[in-house]
């Protein structure tokens, strides 16, 4: 099964946009057993688009494009691919009929040229967008002009929005690829996520008991991002399975206490789920981190049932008004602190009663570091029903993945925490 | 001056890393006037590289490769590039130099396989990589076998590790390019950011005042994101700078008040500065972006010296400790209403006496909606020292999407009022 993937796009090509859309289908895919042979992005010129997607119909089975399908005058996917096969367009009334809706529900008026994303090539397959208002569209190109011997392909287009296209690529084109590119033989892929260990670490622990599955042609892979790594296990054939089956089993065992989700689960919906399953509640008294901590838990769709109060002091003043930080503790060991990351923490779990209050100080950088407290140095502290703990880490990196990375610290420091306690 | 960019690596296609080569490359290339014309990612096999620079050479004046240099078994671009050009490779022994004393350094043995990286094909210029082993290659493909009429080109191949190859580019292929590619006339591109106002909207508003530029060969071009719409404006030629400065005139007057910045430049990132060079100071009441405003502000360096506090009041019990939001309040009107947006607001700036308080109350869903309040409510609050007012906006998106486009309408609100208000 070969698989290409077109990226349009002038502001690719320009480098004002980053191209998240090839890791994420390229990994999607892959878990599903599909791996992408070759990825390309052009601008949204007609001829480089038509170029593209007759070079990708001339080789693969199965083409994905991206971008070109929205209102504007640089959007011509659509025309140009019915174009290409020869196809008519042809408004469809129920995608209209959404198009409206949906600026209905904006309460704004429909622009004219809104009504274009209406305009379906004959034959093709509507790939609905509840989250906007261009369709995707899925065409069987059969038969196939531009590959030797005709053999079929499909042609999916997706929006570009990242919003629009990953809820459509999992709710429309995972079922149409099971249905109509069914693969040969069975895949098997598990993603086992940890945090708080190093990649070369998480690599020393797995390889050698892994070494097994892996000489039954399994395949293991690492995937490390800011504060975790995580680990791929996948198989094909009729034992695949057993085989990631058992490789999972000896991960747990291996990893266990680290492993803190499978798949694609971030760390604070795992947590989430933690708290509410126990009906604890959380407090978050930021400040290095800025609100960062806060903005990943209220991500996860039921945080409100958990999360009380997140309060940034990014002052001391706020730390002593909201926190009750001692302007003495502040004055003798400085903001960022162990003394004060524990005021901090005990603050924000007496104001809003919540069972754990997990509280950040540190140096962001790029400025504000010491000798005694260069950039990176941070401290982590959770006060619960067992009493308060205070972490020290040294995280010197820029200052979004310092945020990052120390979110990472301190949700796992809650996760680890709050799973070791006895049950309620 | 046509350009072509191809990633190799696995990694890539199976989605276990982002491809920030690409909107990296594309962006410095995009700066100095060489636009790329096409991305090309394939997995670091003979036959898809081999394929994929032949395709390459055979349109372009100039590619450029990443990946493929190192020392392990898949690192097979070097040998391959040379053996496609029929070019001998000989040991460099500056390059294996450099090698030895980079091991010596780390006080590390250097491992066997290392010196391979010294192998250079004849007639190929080195590009020294200070941080790292494996040095960069350029090669004038001269005549140029894939290519109908011989015409040259330049093979330019780099590192894949971005602390290598960054540093490469800026020192060693940016005078490269200068010297043998020079751009055959002056290029002229700037873009204008806009917030508040949808990508219809812009085109139907900007289309027609610019419709003699664009006739005068200028490319006009749009990006949307959540919240905000980029209006892309380039020209090549001696009348460049005229034609790219009469149209950007032209969207200063039409677009006027909903453009906050210009080039790269986020909402955040402007609002800290229009702050910072007035000495106001902010404080921020967060309910349902739950934090998201607040760590936007603070991903910009010396944000600390404008935001004071971000209260994240996710409960009502927490919007009368934190805010001073009165509990008759709720019970009347409920947490997402105009008077608590309002009560908020001027809660924040009382309690933290801040010049301004940004205050947001609403329904990220996707649970929480009713028929009168349906998910997408927000109320955006802003208390400053000529009163507070509120705006009612409707954004039924995602959750995420929703905290995304709610913050940007909210530092667009505080952005907006600031650069009316008389300055001091």
């Amino acid at each position: 099964m070969l698989v290409e993937l077109i990226n349009t796009g002038t502001e690719l090509m320009l480098g004002r946009v980053l191209n998240t859309h090839q890791q994420w289908i390229c990994r999607k895919l892959a878990d599903l057993g599909y791996v992408v042979t070759r990825q390309t992005a052009v601008p949204d010129t007609g001829i480089d688009i038509r170029q593209a997607v007759m070079e990708a119909l001339s080789r693969a089975d199965l083409v994905i494009t991206t971008g070109g399908l929205g209102p504007t005058s640089d959007d011509i996917t659509r025309d140009l691919v019915a174009q290409m096969l020869g196809k008519g367009l042809k408004e469809d009334p129920e995608v209209l009929a959404h198009i409206r809706h949906f600026f209905e529900r904006l309460r704004r008026p429909m622009p004219v040229r809104t009504g274009i994303q209406a305009m379906v090539p004959e034959g093709a397959l509507v790939l609905p967008n509840p989250h906007g208002t261009a369709p995707g569209l899925a065409i069987e190109v059969r038969p196939n002009p531009y590959r030797a011997g005709g053999a079929a392909a499909w042609l999916v287009m997706l929006p570009g929005p990242p919003r629009e296209l990953r809820p459509m690529f999992a709710d429309s084109v995972v079922p149409l690829l099971k249905r109509v590119l069914p693969l040969a033989s069975p895949f098997v892929c598990r993603t086992l996520r940890t945090a708080g260990i190093g990649e070369s670490v998480v690599q020393e622990k797995v390889a050698g008991p892994l070494a097994g599955a892996v000489g039954e042609g399994m395949d293991l892979g690492y995937c490390a991002r800011p504060g975790q790594v995580d680990v791929r296990l996948a198989a094909r054939g009729p034992g695949a399975e057993r085989v990631v089956g058992e490789a999972e089993a000896i991960v747990q065992e291996v990893l266990g206490p680290q492993i803190y989700g499978i798949e694609d689960e971030e760390q604070e919906t795992a947590l989430v789920r933690l708290l509410a399953s126990r009906s604890l509640t959380l407090a978050l008294a930021e400040s290095c981190t800025g609100g960062c901590i806060a903005n990943r838990v209220t991500n996860v769709p039921g945080a409100s049932a958990v999360l009380l109060a997140a309060l940034v002091t990014y002052s001391n003043p706020a730390k002593e008004t909201f926190l009750g930080v001692q302007a003495e503790t502040l004055a003798r060991h400085g903001a960022v602190s162990e003394p004060v990351a524990r005021e901090m923490a005990e603050g924000a779990r007496r104001q809003t009663r919540a069972d754990y209050a997990l509280s950040v100080t540190g140096i962001a950088g790029p400025g504000g570091g010491t000798p005694d407290k260069p950039v990176g140095t941070v401290f982590i502290g959770l006060a619960g029903p067992a009493g308060t703990v205070v972490e020290h880490r040294m995280n010197p990196w820029d200052r979004e993945t310092f945020k990052q990375v120390t979110a990472q610290q301190a949700l796992d420091l809650l996760r680890r925490t709050v799973a070791r306690a006895p049950g309620n």
